[in-house]
């Protein structure tokens, strides 16, 4: 699935000559910030400021216009009004831009209008073969190629940082330096009128700088197109962490009212990184964490941790911490143990966690032999040391020498067995705690930081979405509950036998064939369960006779469908189906049904379609997992089955695109299979040309 | 509940003169830290150093012995070797000291002489009239009487720390002053040999100096006792904060290793917070951050947070962090947006979160207005400002020495409305962000830090413990079913008619009188259900007595029991019990019964007995409290039914100290009451004297 680069990027990210339109000598604007960045590229590039004023910028004489310029330039950065902005875009396409960066703001608060002149101006840019980053958006730079076009100033390093906020990408600069960590590429998105978040990511999983790909973003546009891009990245090793929003209505709201930004909703965000194999994090401190982790171990499948400290309240405190993000702090071996117990005081704790008892104040290099015998555990997979440690230089240089020593002992150790080591210290100031972080050792102030990024890393997101094309299937016009019930027959899901009737001499000649008790559902209504058009648990043909009788004179309904009764004592009902979201397209989700279902709200939630591993791990993945294995003496039930109406659903609406919702609730789950008990269709407005309304049971 | 304490802590707090009895010339040893600290107390009492070879120590001369010294001391230091201690205490009470603080450690190792030699010391303390903090322990110091007895100097300030970890009291010292926190007591436990935690929580409530005790403990003794000494802390108005471990398998058994501490399990720990209105915190940095917090603002019903940003990205990523904490950020009513709207720019985020959108840049006093306008919301109970703010005066002088104006203002708009505001700030090592702090306005350099210190603050523990003296009931001697059943239904608790039956006729006569269908249970097994014991659903007096015919021929049980047979499709099964926890005694829990009882592991707990209303927040807080009232049309179930049970079976244990455990699974709670189905007692090993070995159905 190796993909290649649609568009040739070499004026945006190594531009020979660059030109900044809107040069200010204003210490307030951003055409002075940017100015005072791109003068710092003289030597490396041409650099051209142009006022139409022709006032004086930072002691230099700017242009009027990119007209009086007699070469062409490569990358033009526009940062006047909007109302002069399309006249800037033409200069900059004159003089031969390949890329423009449109800082210019204020689009939006034009609103349709603003729209139209961007899409207008997007399809000038792209007629003329250029590309157009923004408008909205803070600059761009690039640490490998000296490109110095953001407002501010930022480390360099091996991230490539994409975001659609200027401050978050702020207080992640303050985070990267904190962690010796800095950036290949910044690129602020801005409205991403042409360059979309998914173009700029594949751009930067093909560069060679860049190790990481850090994101943060409101609005993927096209959900798939980003999905695919950041499982390009992953295949290229290069690992994607993204920070989003449209984890609460109030963030919802602020980035409709921020971006105007189409946001869709945590499940299905969570269900895209899963797919993509995208880290997920929920701040800015989360994703410096877990970025410097992931740069220092790659993934790790790291849930067996010991833990090592010096007095056992960071011992026990270390332990709680790391089990409570679902880690494990496993019991050592009784062989490893012994071997703690001869190297280690007599009141030194020598299972796991490893409490050192003050044997760092009479010997420091006892953290790096602990750390040692610990690593060489077969059964651990990742190391904690805790407390102390980093802060013993504090009691006289003869120490701080020795501790700066076993420090850079350990970044050895941590090397050569290959097996993540992470350290808290109650003074992540200290020499020895820099020389672990240069080491490779990632070092944190605070227990709990080092427990939840080693929590991230454990957690490889597993990756398994492949880009399936389905052919469309011959659309749907109905969304009749019978219709739904044949269109997920012809998928392959078993639903309960049932017969279509319209008279009580039919209903009473289906039960006879599909055999007592039955249940009667009128079709054609919109709720069928709450308007007396679903009546359960029928054992003669008198009771269905009259029930028949009842429901057809208080609605006549246009049809009615005698099914079996299934018995839900011995089995498990589910809920499956699949809902359209604008930006990520179909998803399938799967959860608890039955009386729990609003209580537990117990669902996971993948991209449609799915594959029958994905659909186990999708059920999997639900908190009520363990009833599928049969508790109190129930036989387990048949999961393989439930795995496969899953992956028939999933296939169902993809191939359907007309269709909104597609839903079987309950689906129950017996040790004999799947059966489907009740289903229904929401087709898409423009899609619906059904005269029935009928939506539930 | 005022209580007064027992005894006179002027000599450990407040001592004329002190001694360090082991000091020592040796760096890297106790006896010299001590000594050095305790120099520093010349000129505010008397202090003097024991060496027994009368080595020079820190340039002074010291005694050879406390008997070469002509007056009484106060307080005695002791720093000797574990075999030296039993003199250097003899020599301490010879010379009239009214309080020891015993350093020296290596009792554990000794094993049970250790404790023996321990239990002996105290009683001649205490019969000497004064008291032992330790063994095992680090020092004391209270900043209020300038009295500087802890290994390492510690920040002044309002705040007792009591801990039984050097090491984490020297990271909660890091943090402190960062915050501009400090300690008015420091009291490293220790071994806890005579001074209980609870007995210096008591001591500290009453210190003037003292306006917040925060605690690291592992082992507490007479729990219940510790529970009385923070309660009545509470009611003085000082807020206790503990730290403790035993959320792992991991952490209780370093704990056993570090300080043979008893632990008690999470649930438990839980449960007693709450009774007491304890704060419980996971980490250091969480106990610093509500300390902080708590000083600033006490508790708080805060649930409805605004946020201010300065952009979007930092609005939504807020927002997203306080409602996953538990926390709401609900829209602003329509007058207060327009206020906003008015007054920040058109591309502002005007609803809940706010964002300024650039205003801050062209007037940075908009913060200071924008705060006011969320504070006067009168549904809004707190705000957090997220982002940039307090990194505008990087922008140069005159914006730097307004930010710290609007800083200012900001502390008395806070101060003024009494409603808590936090901030997160991208520079909190800003002139701007210390004037915030030192205002009261906690300041953090990471969003998720101030949503979690808000939801500890929201979370008010509900403090509803009285120390209720029950009288014991007279012992029960037998653990049998019918017993349990029969002292259950003496407490006040319904449960399924039944009869005690010995022989088939029997069982028909019973079953005629109870009506059928009925269950027929042996008696006298200890897993009935497993053995066959039990048949369920007997609807004729045929199959009862087939049943019992086949039952008695397998089991010849010494008796049985014919109940009535409840349906259970209607109603919600509950499981409610009592255990006995070595420390904290009898602890209530309820939680949903039947086939998801593991699966969902949804209990609660509380300290027995409760009252009516912490019976009824006992349920309040299950997952599945929604299902009481009543899902998919089903009726509410009668909670308060539920609410009385489990107040009976609380004080019913609470009663019966001879109970180590008590338990009805399944109580079935439907709208018509609560009823229980099968019970079961176990005695502790001492008291059972019972021939039944029954247990379980």
């Amino acid at each position: 699935m190796t993909q290649t680069l649609s568009r040739d990027f070499t004026a945006l990210f190594t531009p020979r000559s660059v030109a900044v339109i809107g040069a200010s000598n204003d210490h307030r604007k951003y055409g002075n910030w940017l100015s005072a960045q791109a003068l710092r590229m003289t030597g490396v590039r041409q650099v051209h400021l142009v006022n139409k004023r022709g006032e004086s910028v930072l002691g230099q004489v700017p242009l009027r216009s990119l007209s009086d310029l007699n070469e062409a330039i490569d990358l033009a950065v526009i940062t006047v009004p909007v109302n002069a902005f399309e006249d800037a875009v033409d200069d900059a396409l004159a003089a031969g831009a390949g890329a423009i960066v449109g800082v210019t703001a204020g689009f939006a608060e034009l609103g349709p209008e603003g729209k139209a002149i961007q899409d207008r101006l997007v399809r000038k840019i792209r007629d003329a073969g250029a590309m157009l980053l923004g408008p909205n958006c803070l600059g761009i730079s690039d640490s490998t190629t000296q490109l110095t076009l953001a407002s501010n100033p930022l480390p360099a390093g091996r991230v490539s940082l994409l975001s659609q906020s200027g401050n978050i990408a702020l207080e992640l600069a303050k985070f990267f330096e904190r962690r010796q960590l800095g950036f290949s590429r910044f690129i602020s998105l801005g409205n991403q009128a042409d360059l979309s978040v998914s173009e700029l990511l594949a751009a930067c999983s093909e560069h060679d700088g860049t190790d990481l790909i850090a994101i943060y973003c409101e609005d993927f546009g096209d959900g798939r197109a980003f999905v695919a891009a950041a499982s390009e990245a992953r295949a290229r090793g290069k690992h994607v962490v993204l920070l989003t929003v449209g984890g609460s209505d109030a963030s919802v709201r602020g980035a409709r009212s921020h971006t105007g930004a189409l946001t869709s909703s945590a499940d299905v965000l969570g269900a895209a990184c899963r797919s993509a194999g995208i880290y997920q994090v929920s701040t800015p401190r989360e994703l410096t964490d877990v970025a410097t982790a992931l740069l220092a171990y790659g993934p790790a499948a790291t849930t067996r941790v010991a833990v090592i400290a010096d007095g056992g309240g960071h011992a026990g405190v270390a332990s709680d911490v790391l089990e409570a993000v679902g880690l494990q702090v496993p019991e050592f071996p009784p062989t490893v143990s012994a071997a703690l117990r001869q190297a280690l005081p007599p009141s030194a704790g020598v299972s796991n966690p490893i409490d050192i008892a003050g044997a760092g104040e009479r010997d420091i290099t006892s953290f790096a032999s602990t750390l040692e015998t610990a690593l060489q555990c077969p059964g651990i997979d990742a190391v904690v040391l805790t407390g102390y440690f980093g802060g013993y230089g504090d009691y006289g240089d003869m120490l701080a020498a020795d501790e700066i020593n076993t420090a850079y002992t350990m970044t050895k150790l941590a090397q050569h067995y290959g097996k993540p080591v992470l350290v808290h210290t109650i003074r992540s100031d200290s020499d020895a705690a820099r020389v672990l972080a240069t080491g490779g050792i990632p070092v944190y102030e605070a227990i709990e930081d080092a427990a939840r990024t080693l929590a991230a890393l454990a957690h490889v997101p597993t990756g398994t979405y492949e880009l399936t094309v389905t052919d469309p299937a011959s659309p749907v016009i109905s969304d009749g509950y019978w219709e739904s019930r044949e269109l997920l027959r012809d998928a392959g899901i078993d639903f309960v036998p049932a017969q279509l009737v319209r008279s009580s001499r039919q209903a009473v000649e289906a039960a006879d064939a599909i055999g007592y008790p039955v249940v009667l559902k009128a079709l054609g209504l919109l709720h069928k369960s709450d308007s007396g058009g679903v009546a359960l648990n029928l054992t003669t043909p008198q009771e269905l006779e009259h029930a028949f009788g009842r429901m057809d004179s208080m609605l006549q309904a246009p049809g009615y469908s005698v099914e079996a009764m299934e018995s839900l004592d011995e089995g498990v009902e589910l809920i499956i189906g699949v809902q359209t979201d604008p930006r990520f397209g179909p998803i399938v989700m799967a959860g608890l049904g039955g009386v729990l279902t609003e209580v537990l709200a117990d669902v996971a939630f993948a991209l449609a379609p799915v594959d029958y591993d994905t659909a186990r791990h999708l059920l999997h993945r639900l908190r009520s997992e363990p009833l599928f294995k049969g508790v109190r003496g129930r036989p387990a039930i048949d999961i393989d089955a439930a795995a496969r109406a899953i992956v028939s659903i999933s296939r169902c609406a993809a191939a359907h695109p007309e269709i909104a919702e597609l839903e079987i609730n309950p689906l129950l789950l017996t040790s004999a299979g799947a059966i489907g008990l009740d289903a229904r269709i929401v087709l898409t407005p423009s899609s619906n040309n059904s005269d029935s309304t009928e939506r539930n049971i």
